[in-house]
């Protein structure tokens, strides 16, 4: 599990970093949490194609946010996709992309799904579920999990050797979930797999204020990724324009039990955003401030 | 006039270059020709402010070529706009902007109009004009000159002299075009100044395949900004899809008389472009192959 994080800026871009887009690999697919304008040439700036991604997930419609959509869907189009692309977000996304997708004189050669989803809603993926949750902006706003499937638990090797099972395929067969049979008798995943564990678990906020609902989505989660947008000088406007500061984001992970605090969506008057990090690192000592094009690997925990 | 080639490329972006847009800066002014995806975030790379646009002229509603409108416009509204902008383009432009530009929650606060256009017309800016023709592409598209309105003639100081002008602020009225007087006599700028000389033109082909129109359009031209998608033995994708090849772009800019010729517009196939200029020079020795940011200032030759 792979979080490159394309754009970390908000608002509007500047020369420092683009607008805020994160992609998850899993495999080979890649969702796409938010695709500000230019999110394509950062994609081709980084070692993810964007021709991978499968999923995009936009938090909510402010520019900054979602106007790269329409130039992604169609440089993948001039590079011959044909398998489909399903876009999610809040209310109005349907209606929206049905138009933004086709301005100009343009069509798909591939089919592109656009989804209404709610707070509470959770998306399937293979292997993975995105579920939603309100955060608390000016406009209506997702936050978003993206959190792999139970995996199963620890194998117990000397107990299937006790049981008679040879070493070789028939152990890959019971660590995948298969009843195998030794001499006329079956041995069970059950009997040779610890407890099955907890997946890995990202969390994005989208541009919010500190919220109840995201310390809740986030809750143990591997990596929260948070609005940022001001010093918690600036706490008044950060709230009367629906952002956190990063000593918020740093108290909602810290509340929420996150391992990881990962920055994003910085004002574009921070050239340097050291001192955002050193504010939410007072707070929550495991917070990072990625730059455009940083990667992180979400390794399994327990 | 300066000419600054904000991106360069055609199709989609890639890491080598972003999709085309030029900017024209006349005085504090700014013209824009063109507003790929990712456009305003050149602006910032450079040495123009995107805040001095006062007009946007779109050749045609592919992409590449006006997916940068909504973000910059946006950013404007986010920096305190207050002046109007006006947006021209071919047929459908008021039509699309009418929406493109308040996709998501947004309302500037500041005026835009936007303007359909058609071959011929000639748009009045401030000491400069427009005029629209036809190009030979895929869909709608319009090429554009940008021409100085006719400059003083040269102002012969000694003749002025000879008619007892005395040397200073007179001086200045003269070649201004103001009648002034001198010990009860009339002087008028007739007496002291030579035959009113051409002003400054730039002309931009947009996506085209080579044509009539954009020669008689360029017809001794300063700069001949000409679509030079691909290498000759690709004449006929090149063809197939609406554009030029270097090599035609250079006998446009040769049967046009125009003095310097800038090759935009590169596929992205092209790494390097220097196989397209060395094509285009065999016939056209006065060819450029601008890479992104680049400037050129255009002096009067005359």
């Amino acid at each position: 599990m792979r979080v490159v994080f394309l754009g970390t800026g908000g608002t509007y871009p500047c020369t420092e970093r683009n607008v805020v887009s994160i992609a998850i690999q899993l495999g080979k697919e890649v969702v796409l949490f938010d695709c500000g304008e230019g999110t394509q040439r950062q994609f081709m700036k980084s070692n993810v194609s964007f021709m991978s991604t499968r999923w995009i997930f936009i938090t909510h419609y402010h520019g900054d946010h979602f106007l790269g959509v329409p130039g992604l869907v169609q440089s993948m189009n001039l590079n011959d996709r044909e398998r489909p692309l399903d876009i999610y977000g809040p209310e109005g996304t349907e209606e929206l992309m049905s138009w933004l997708i086709q301005a100009g004189y343009f069509a798909p050669g591939y089919e592109i799904f656009a989804h209404d989803i709610s707070p509470g809603d959770m998306i399937e993926l293979d292997g993975f579920s995105v579920t939603a949750a309100e955060a608390d902006h000016s406009v209506p706003s997702l936050a978003y999990s993206i959190e792999e499937k139970q995996r199963p638990g620890k194998f117990n090797a000397a107990r299937a050797c006790e049981l008679g099972v040879p070493e070789g395929p028939l152990f890959s067969k019971l660590q995948h979930g298969e009843t195998v049979e030794v001499d006329g008798v079956s041995v069970t995943p059950e009997q040779v797999l610890g407890p099955s564990r907890k997946g890995r678990k990202v969390v994005y906020s989208g541009d919010t204020r500190p919220c109840r609902a995201v310390v809740d989505l986030a809750r143990d989660a591997d990596l929260l990724i948070h609005d940022a947008t001001l010093l918690s000088d600036e706490e008044r406007q950060a709230s009367d324009f629906g952002h956190s500061t990063a000593l918020a984001a740093a108290e909602v992970a810290k509340d929420a039990g996150a391992y990881v605090l990962a920055l994003v969506h910085y004002s574009p008057r921070y050239k340097d955003t050291d001192p955002l990090l050193q504010e939410a690192k007072k707070v929550f000592p495991a917070t990072v401030a990625p730059s455009d094009l940083e990667e992180m690997i979400i390794r399994v925990r327990h």
